[in-house]
């Protein structure tokens, strides 16, 4: 029964010490923003300035869209039965799967392997683009990050690349994401532009986390809107309602701007 | 089986527009720091630059606390078992309840009662707190978010205090914070500070959060530490392997300092 | 750091061994039917044999109510971000709380206390009653357990209550279940029949079982119902649709009887 | 936005009458034991009267195996933070997935690949066993559903089997299952004996279930000693505790047989 011992490499805990990747808690706290110390938990070293900021708009990207996601309405429909407020959050994150925020995942990897092959290839890049392309017209497969049911230009998209061209953050992933969408334009005939999953994954590709981990940095960033959620389903509505995807109305603050 | 319509205050989607509560998303991205936003969804409105730095430090003060606490052995269990890592995750959550994290919510409230003495007796802090912690002797009770099994002076708060101090945030519940801690010295004999929890709850208190959503705010600060836990499970550990909540030992970066 | 030894009384396991509250895991299997060893589980002994056929049927009557209820639609809706069928069915589970199968619980204390006062006050069940039903109504409080949004008259509690007579398991919370209804009809002027949560209350009730245990077997018998709809929902709708709780239509067998 | 109707085939609710798969819910209860009303619901069928004590029998050796599984460590871990019962059960039962229960659906895609390619080499059992372990071998990879790391000779499994037989219901899985014991012995000198996840695996692909489904009804089963051991956890042990997966006593019933 010998057991391999466990070890970590997150945080350490002693008696009036706590370090998170060697750093004291209390001098990350309100000088490294949130963002950043996800960062530092996740990849295990402090963003650059550049990727902070990246990292952050990432998260704000995630944080919310409206009551219509599975997400929001599974955690509503548990709230509705009554669970406490971080039960129903739970259920909310155990919606985002392969279909509701995997498509980052699925994205993640076309690109890694399209820049893969483009490198194998003498970085041809239009050329890694078209192949990948051909290779899921071929099998009747769409790519994952690209159109979206409501958005046919995604704001949250294009702010992303706007930042990450302005960071100087734009590599080979946002060239190889561009290339994709003029491929699928040309041979397709239609323009599929990146949806924010398409968007997030390449970000995450520029800042190489790995595609497992990206479901989970969506959890994060989706947390805050589904405390929001559950919090004015326990209090605006009745339990037990029924919960209907389509049929609800915004009714708060109306349009305004940054001061 | 008429239905009150569903309203929703949070965010508003429509074709190529998302608002939250008012802002456009792609406004707060790289603008507004994630933990801003976060005060945004749960509070309504933006913090104040004070109000922004105080949530964002809170967030990271709850952001990980090493692999022992309920929340991450309860995620690398599940995740043990083979679940994807956003179930794993939501487990993880579901254990941040009335005995874990939940002390916040009771210690707002016995703040939020003590303040609310002290206002109605005629502004006497001290004798607010003096009644305060003679009820709960006389009970029997321990007063929610003083003392801790690991940290004597638990530097989370002693941070968030000093932060408080600095923004020009500490207000009557900082000082009723202070008072109650002085009033059990003075009548158990023996010094108790505030520990994280007792902190958080005084900060959430100065900035006018309800007590029920405390717990949905350390779950956001918290889903951080998650991730990477269940992660680095999920890498480095094999399945099925009997999780020991004490005999793990840390292997990561070694002490450091922000550059 | 002491730490009082954990103790369990529920199973013991050694090698080639299983002993669930003492019997043989192998002796009970094709000899004891799942409800009774879940009684055995739950309550320590064995049913009678009248006991085992009321849990089991209690367990048949919690076992699905179709796609409306809360636990349905969180699963499904789980489901459908692309969850594994564990993890939907168990957010199914969490959404089984205080307003959805609760009332179990709340009726339980109902009756748990009305018998005792018809105890203390020399058996007077009907003044028992009264006496609830009069404090309920003051209070302007419904009695958890009468009344349904769609059963006037459940079929689940009028056979549950069929079977406690023919087994001669009817006692004095049947009894207390009926006079309250009358005193309702009595008082309010409208028959309210006991609903499929009352009917299981007062069944629990009569075999001793603790209120705090009633949703946890409610959860049991629904969970056969729970894997059934999130098996349905990944085999049969696509991913991310919008599951309307209203819309959906029966395509199953045709009404049949027990051969 | 046309989107597909919804169909489901499980329950059809009416104002008073509920039929599960056709069959009026009042006229299943006391007369069909739960494990068949579940094998209804699973399958859209009744069994016949040796399917349903096989399906009991199945659900009854997945009802508990002690608190070391991580489904029971993860329920007890998330009540100890102050979890609802309910919510606590959804923990664990998310914790049954790929290594927890996996192997019931690993070891049934086994046993239906070896029976088809009997069937197509002209029912050779033996050959197409020995093809198996061939490739297992090759791959050195394990075949699921064969050994275990404290049943040498798991009782469950040894039941299960003599069950089927008693009930003139071993078929041609249960014939492979032997056939890939036998090869496994005479190719690697070991005698692996089937686990009860093997041994259920096998009488699933009897029954005709989909490998699909096991994992729900392993969960189905084990929800009965999840209740078990959260309301144990809630009732006998101090929240917050270690909860150490090895240093746990048994003080229940001392060993017992059936009346």
């Amino acid at each position: 029964m010998t057991e391999e011992k466990w070890k970590t490499a997150i945080t350490k805990i002693e008696p009036n010490k706590i370090a998170i990747r060697g750093y004291r808690v209390e001098e990350l706290m309100g000088q490294v923003p949130f963002a950043h110390v996800v960062f530092l938990l996740l990849k295990g070293e402090l963003p650059s300035r550049e990727q902070g900021i990246l990292m952050d708009a990432m998260l704000v990207s995630s944080i919310d869209h409206g009551a219509t996601p599975p997400s929001a309405l599974a955690a509503r429909t548990v709230a509705s039965g009554g669970a406490p407020l971080t039960a129903a959050v739970a259920s909310g994150i155990t919606a985002i799967n392969r279909y509701h925020g995997g498509a980052i995942e699925g994205c993640m990897r076309v690109l890694l392997e399209a820049v893969e092959r483009k490198r194998a290839s003498g970085n041809d890049t239009t050329g890694a683009a078209s192949e990948i392309v051909d290779e899921y017209r071929a099998a009747k497969r769409r790519i994952p990050g690209y159109g979206h049911r409501v958005h046919t230009e995604d704001p949250r998209s294009v702010r992303l690349f706007a930042l990450a061209d302005d960071l100087g953050m734009a590599g080979e992933y946002v060239e190889m994401a561009h290339a994709i969408r003029a491929a699928m334009t040309d041979k397709i005939g239609r323009d599929l532009p990146m949806n924010v999953d398409g968007a997030i994954a390449t970000m995450l590709c520029e800042m190489d986390f790995p595609p497992e981990m990206s479901n989970g940095i969506f959890a994060i960033g989706r947390s805050g809107g589904l405390v929001a959620h559950v919090y004015e389903e326990q209090t605006r509505m009745r339990p037990m309602r029924r919960i209907d995807p389509v049929a609800h109305e915004y009714d708060g603050p109306p349009d305004r701007k940054l001061g």
